[in-house]
């Protein structure tokens, strides 16, 4: 996918002749600091900010000068030598830098690894900021909202449970072979008879545990998911199957199953942050299969 | 997979005019409880049996008569009927019966579907009992045992280091290929460059967390395991190649990277609970693949 740039901004200013609007200019006189997007974050989220939270600034200084911010799913490596390189100073992931949800550093602190990649963010300069419970707890939740934009779902959602889209009856191999198709799927996994036919689904994005799982299953005809845990609500479905439950679960990926959120947030961010460029930072399914081995 | 049958010691009972012994025969006079199985496993698994455990009878009673043993990897309902339609009334599962590694009834003790596994559980008179951690205990780890036999890995085995085996230089795509096909997987997940040189592997059979992942990944060029998060292990591999580590990472699904680890522990059984039929209840990979539906 083809980051956003400034080129839009850039080409507007051109065009209309917007000389001396600062915000335009990254470089303007009064720069925008890390502690000033945040707390635009947390005027612009719309729910209370929450006590005890995961998204916090898990690298660099409010104090910071933002030169330009990327938006990011996971703050890999790779994004952030990308980020670096665009000269994007702060970084705005869902999923954690350091491998732990909770930002937990001790695990990991005498690791070369973990150490390459802190003094990485330190010698670049660079602010990392997690933003994930508050971007799921947007009325509706952002991240659902960029992956239905995605998968073009908008008219499929029903208007009392969020999670819950309708379709015209599709069998669930055609269901689940179009949802790898447009988001570019190589990894998915699916069970369930491939005959089933599918009106109703459950979306959870990311990560779910048994519970919620297991109400999730009960609403509709297949359950998708990024990620579960196989001895739990992957045995719970194939239990439910066998129990004669006309049931399916298609598991996307994590990264996958999350990211177009994250493209949305990196929009909706530039509604209230037009000092700096913003560019979104896609990252490739992480995954291949030993039939098609990618680099 | 064939489950083990009785048909070969009933047929050594023939030949060898054996009608008296009441081992050969399940109807014995003096039949096995399930206790006096525990009891024995217990007494052969090689080390103190832990305080702290899930190795613990989940369902039925220690006083009732064993008819036949099924060992499995997983007690899915399916395993169950499975079990019960061949008289087998003891089920010695690896993973959880009720979705919970721990065992954990409440989540789901008003759940329809947990409600029916229970009663058909009761209704067919079956005891179901959990071997997770003293199988993995044992010395050397039956799981491992398994699971080298049926890849024929006993000449790469390491002597020094339990987990690690060594190769002839592979390729990491046909070293993965290979796995794939010795263990039929159709949903395999990899991660690393496929032109890899491969010559060092560590396995790590079923769940990997982060810690200790990051030290087993070190030790070799690719680090195998049944499942992992995407947000702890899978990143810091990614983030081991992108720092130019040469490192590759294989995902097997968790069930088929124990399940031949199962397999040998109905072996083993056999070797010391002569009284009744012991079968080994094999389940297929649980997923398909879009581009290949499977029912």
């Amino acid at each position: 996918m083809t980051p956003y740039t400034t080129s839009r901004r850039t080409f507007l200013a051109a065009s209309l002749g917007l000389a001396t609007a600062g915000f335009i200019r990254p470089s303007g006189r009064q720069p925008i600091t890390v502690g000033q997007v945040i707390d635009r974050i947390k005027a612009n989220v719309g729910i209370p900010w929450r006590e005890q939270t995961v998204d916090n600034l898990i690298a660099g200084k409010p104090e910071l000068p933002v030169k330009g911010i990327a938006v990011t799913m996971m703050a890999t490596l790779d994004v952030l030598q990308r980020a670096a390189a665009q000269n994007l100073n702060l970084i705005i992931t869902h999923e954690p830098t350091y491998y732990s949800h909770q930002d937990r550093i001790e695990p990991v602190a005498q690791d070369p690894l973990y150490q390459q990649k802190r003094d990485f963010i330190r010698d670049k300069g660079l602010a990392v900021f997690h933003f994930h419970d508050h971007w799921h707890g947007r009325k509706p939740d952002g991240i659902a909202t960029g992956m239905i934009r995605t998968l073009g779902w908008e008219k499929n959602a029903d208007p009392e449970t969020p999670k819950l889209f309708t379709f015209p009856e599709t069998r669930l191999d055609r269901f689940a072979q179009g949802m790898a198709s447009k988001l570019n799927i190589q990894t998915m996994r699916v069970i369930g008879d491939p005959n089933l036919p599918i009106r109703r689904a459950m979306a959870s994005w990311g990560n779910l545990s048994l519970m919620p799982g297991v109400p999730y299953l009960a609403q509709a005809d297949v359950l998708i998911v990024g990620e579960t845990h196989e001895w739990e609500l992957v045995e719970y479905v194939q239990d439910a199957i066998t129990a004669g439950q006309k049931k399916a679960l298609i598991i996307l990926g994590h990264l996958i199953s999350e990211q177009a959120g994250m493209q949305y947030c990196a929009e909706w961010l530039k509604e209230f942050v037009r000092e700096v460029p913003i560019a979104f930072l896609s990252a490739p399914e992480p995954y291949w299969r030993p039939d098609r081995p990618r680099k």
